[in-house]
């Protein structure tokens, strides 16, 4: 025998899919099921499938909710005139995660890559120019890699006469980072964007 | 709203009880499920509860297998005469990498740990005793850890007037180590174990 039980070899498949999860840690985790009790083993599995039948997107925002709409949306205190536009759901946990951002998201769905096929049709543009009214604050939180820039920049050309506001997340040096171990790219962007003292 | 919707949470904290999964990590994971297709997420849970359920232990080995004897100690060509003794079922694919053991496996099921109270009793240690026959060679494939020696030490003892020939896996230098960078302990059981050349 070379090889593991079939249904086990499933198992170490489908885990292989994660991303990050190579064929090692994938093994790791199968025998990890395998290991823990059926009760433990089914609750991980109902967990998936719940995760999949109760979760659907926020009808305004795209986010991650277990109802219509999500608790950012439905949050009377946030400021729905200020919407912070991510590529994915999980970009909205990681600003969340400051503690410091009032208004609201919206999710594009992906960032524009004509390589891959990816237009602007693909990505959740048309709902939220939708949103848009004079006044209003655009801040395009999109990835610092050229794909997230050229997505940003394509957005900014698009609503550029709906009197919005729009801006950008700050390019720099990461908090904690040392100058000697800062890309070129980076510092250029830092000194490009400095601010008065 | 600083968390994720319920559903979610549940599933992150499912994935973060899999050995060497951070929270990080479980959040990437659980947003893969999330944007997978429900047949792909089913397929996933199925699989889990499939290893669950349709996996057993060989009856004579203790190794996984999908039927009452595993694929090894079913085939007449393995030499039943020699039995490895491994810690646990994932053991025998890493032995059964090297494509050289033509012997049969047993699995004990852990290790001596007294401190943690798993002793002797706990142990799959009669079974194995039952396998015995005089002339049979036993190796005592435990981990080179305090407690996988202490383990292959009480087997020795136990075993000792059973007219088998008792054998463990050797210590030494790893393939492609450095002498540098091998720690004192290693070299010195590498010593102590030199071949002649």
């Amino acid at each position: 025998m070379n090889g593991f039980p079939k249904t086990v070899e499933t198992l170490i498949s489908e885990f292989t899919k994660f991303p990050g999860i190579g064929k090692k840690t994938a093994q790791r985790l199968a025998f990890h099921v395998l290991s823990s009790s059926t009760e433990k083993a089914s609750r991980f599995a109902s967990s998936i499938v719940d995760v999949k039948t109760l979760v659907r997107s926020c009808t305004i925002c795209g986010g991650i909710s277990d109802e219509d709409l999500c608790e950012i949306c439905k949050n009377n205190k946030r400021d729905q005139t200020v919407i912070c536009v991510v590529e994915r759901q999980e970009d909205i946990f990681a600003i969340e995660k400051t503690n410091s951002f009032l208004g609201v998201y919206h999710v594009l769905g992906g960032i524009l890559a004509p390589l891959d096929g990816i237009g602007p049709e693909k990505l959740n543009i048309q709902a939220l120019e939708n949103r848009l009214s004079s006044g209003m604050e655009l801040i395009l939180a999109t990835s610092a890699t050229i794909e997230g820039d050229a997505t940003a920049l394509y957005l900014q050309k698009i609503f550029n006469d709906k009197k919005v506001k729009i801006t950008r997340l700050a390019r720099g040096i990461p908090v904690g980072g040392e100058l000697e171990y800062t890309d070129e790219a980076t510092l250029l962007r830092a000194l490009e964007g400095r601010t008065s003292f």
